[in-house]
């Protein structure tokens, strides 16, 4: 059983995360991390061929050269979405090697990774340290994983891989384009996607680090957004990801008629609160109501006459329209959702690929999440601290990823727009499950049945007085919910066996997760 | 006195530089670097503006708050040439502040630094390691500088910085364009002068990284060239450069009909030599006799309708002219020469910011620079084993720095176009005065005089042997200029006193450079 201690938001947590020691939550900004990146070894260019030429003839080989073997951690990464082909490729061939207990450091896991089930099962892998959702997460949570979980936002993953928290023996990078000096991009090929930002981190730190594609181009490949001196492999393949699966190809706004009066009210408040201004920047990601979100705040700007000077992606082709209407001078993007913003970040130098060091890395001299005026997210559940879930589902089982979402609680504002229930079942909590965000970052909970400011930010409930809207408290639209669902939702029952740790921004531990006990 | 040691190229070398142990030289490829990359210290974004505004009012409050004292290194970056307003402000500075020992590591002197001789006069510089040209050359080849000077190519100090090498505490990066994050381009604003690549490795490792700016923008600024999540403080000045100086407005070629031949030659030598291939690639520099043969190639290119894959910059109007008019897909530029340059690397795509990592440095998994099939290059004498000395004259005064000469060195085919002789001083001499580059890297050595091939390199000889061209040998040039200008030069009459070390791409000591007897 893991040793426990209460940390800083008042959550047991684990001192110890398979083996290493893990610190516990001190507060927003409290940690000091001490010491030096991590260094990786020095590489020199007689090892590698004089003309560049980094192609190996399959995956296997690949990995046979980097010395794959027990124990090690292979990172991949989430830009093809729930297309990848890459992740369970990489396993099977490790099983066939009869490799042991590897752990997988994906920066997402998607419902494709299904068939890695077997590799837990089977000892190829021991755990997976990444988003656990859909059946990763429910096997997690059924407490079947060996090893315990680590869920980390995007910047936590940087920051974890800069500071040596977690050292990367191989990292497989997917990419739509690469030449064969393993210069690499996102926005050419039939498999493009936007940006490859997600494996900065481990071009920059992994030992050995493989480019696996399905579109070889002479060198130079232009963009190289991953870099070619950071690479020592090259691997062609007919297939690498599914296109279809890769980009949605459109992204619907939602028809939920609550939603788009959620998302309404949503722009309707940040323009009372006087945030709409020109030269200002928001944040709403792939979400139905994060882009109805959009659409409502693009109408109001264009009706001030106002435009933005960046928005941050996840574009989409609502974004790509502002950007090209020049209603913002610029794409943040960190993450196309559709065919649209592969092509604007491709062809437009507006468009700007990101990546998680410049916009989410709390261990760099500032990043660009604290700089952005308005971010619109979504949680599971919130409670009256205005803490926020956003990893486990109300029957306590883990089902998503923290992406960026705890990144970009350092926002001027951070707004939850959230129906105030799901399938009956109050969104809004006396304490959240698992705590993911701590309620000091979370300015403002959009209800259809209200809009709940965080009494720390007197400036919005006294800029928003007299706007009209249904401004209340978080109490209050708990206890009408509660009114409409019967009362407040019932706990989930746990049992005491941590299957998860969620780490802040700080790679402090702010929460754990347990593993469910069955509904009866 | 310096113990020395000699080397694999049989120089007597330094094996201790300002009292750090210093490895000779070994040979191409044999020295291998044990250990990791300098590891910086992890910073935390608590520590930094939430804002992102990281203007403070000054370069004085910007050392001091960086912690200035004795003994320190302070990098700057030669971006603006011979119109560099900043390095000679930061020590006159330092002698306000009373701060002695400095050691300044920038990426090239040029002789806008001479008011720096007060500084290492009166002790606020230690001493120097970069290029010391003109008047520092001359200060330092009179054995006046205190420390040993270290001269390394653009690929060897990235190198002597990712490997810990040279620990840098304050970098000083003039920007022609920043925004108050810290993020910066040279491209942009009336001081622009190209890219900004020189300074990555300065930004990467600093201690502290001050951004300084006569063109501040609101945050993006874009392309950010220098990444603003590395950079402590931003510093807005009147004017950081005279852009007269910064960029020359023009770049002529040599008018000299010597010159122009041998550009001609060496156009006609690629040719036969049956390199001018589609999809080849090749670099080109500044030098009148280097435009020359660009302008010169451009021509067989049109004729045989052979278009280039990339071009290696330094960017001058005529490699963007081969841009535009479709005869290469890329230029690769690592500093642009003239305005056309830097219009073209604001406004083209294919126009690409490098920078010393992704070109020249040695100690990654590979480098541009040995995939660049054709590389013409400058060097004040050659000597019967083809090796090369780049930065001292005849005299033996030091007089240049070695700039990406070095890691030129490794293309598919390196020439040297040289006039046979100088002021009437024969060029081609028994023994180089001071080795900078070894022979068995030079193919090619072309005078007006004949072109004599490197005997390693018998394909190019067989591809050429029928071509009409006066291919000879070295000693038969020799022989011929040696009769034209009475005998063999002069020998430079040094000290014992080593003024300062040569080092290798890979860090090695390749030779050193003595203190010069004043003719009598």
């Amino acid at each position: 059983m893991a040793e426990l201690q209460r940390n800083a938001a008042g959550r047991l947590v684990v001192t110890e995360i398979n083996g290493e020691p893990a610190v516990p939550y001190m507060g927003v900004g409290a940690y000091k991390p001490r010491g030096r990146k991590a260094a990786p070894p020095i590489a020199r260019c007689a090892d590698y061929p004089a003309d560049g030429n980094k192609v190996v003839p399959d995956l296997k080989e690949a990995l046979v050269r980097a010395g794959l073997r027990d124990g090690m951690t292979i990172s991949t990464h989430h830009h093809f979405r729930d297309g990848d082909l890459i992740a369970n490729r990489i396993f099977e061939i490790a099983a066939e090697l009869g490799v042991k207990d590897l752990r997988w450091f994906p920066s997402a896991a998607f419902p494709c990774h299904a068939p890695l089930i077997a590799h837990l099962d089977s000892g190829v892998i021991h755990h997976i340290e990444g988003s656990l959702n859909g059946p990763l997460g429910d096997y997690a949570s059924s407490g079947k994983m060996r090893g315990m979980g680590v869920l980390r936002s995007h910047g936590g993953r940087y920051q974890a891989v800069q500071d040596g928290e977690v050292h990367i023996d191989i990292a497989v990078i997917a990419a739509p384009t690469a030449d064969p000096f393993g210069n690499a991009n996102g926005v050419e090929g039939p498999s493009a996607c936007g940006g490859l930002g997600f494996a900065l981190a481990d071009s920059q730190y992994a030992d050995t680090v493989i480019v696996v594609t399905d579109h070889l181009v002479p060198f130079p490949c232009v963009p190289w957004q991953i870099q070619g001196n950071l690479v020592d492999m090259v691997v062609v393949m007919d297939r690498i990801g599914e296109p279809s699966k890769i980009v949605s190809g459109t992204t619907n706004i939602t028809r939920s008629p609550d939603r788009l009066y959620i998302a309404e009210l949503t722009a309707k408040f940040v323009d009372a609160a006087g945030l709409v201004r020109d030269g200002f920047s928001f944040q709403a990601g792939s979400g139905g109501t994060s882009l109805a979100f959009a659409i409502y705040l693009r109408e109001i700007m264009k009706r001030k006459n106002v435009h933005a000077r960046f928005v941050r992606g996840g574009s989409t082709r609502y974004l790509v329209q502002m950007l090209e209407e020049g209603l913002t001078d610029y794409i943040l993007d960190g993450q196309t959702f559709d065919l649209e913003g592969v092509r604007s970040m491709r062809e437009n130098p507006r468009h700007v690929h990101t990546n998680p060091f410049v916009s989410y890395n709390y261990h760099g001299k500032g990043n660009v999440a604290s700089m952005v005026d308005i971010v619109v997210l979504g949680a599971t559940e919130v409670d009256l601290a205005f803490n926020a879930n956003v990893v486990t589902h109300s029957d306590g089982r883990l089902m998503h990823g923290i992406g960026g979402w705890q990144n970009c609680l350092f926002s001027r504002c951070t707004i939850l727009p959230l129906p105030s229930f799901r399938d009956r079942i109050p969104v809004i909590v006396d304490e959240v499950t698992t705590l993911c965000g701590p309620g000091e970052l979370i300015d403002v909970v959009v209800t259809e049945r209200g809009i709940a400011i965080n009494p720390r930010r007197q400036d919005l409930i006294d800029a928003t007085r007299d706007s009209g809207l249904s401004i209340t408290t978080i109490e209050e639209i708990q206890s009408r919910v509660e009114r409409i669902c019967g009362g407040k939702p019932a706990k989930p029952r746990f049992t005491d066996n941590v299957i998860a740790a969620v780490k802040w921004v700080d790679g402090t531990v702010i929460d754990v997760v347990r593993q469910v006990v069955p509904a009866p």
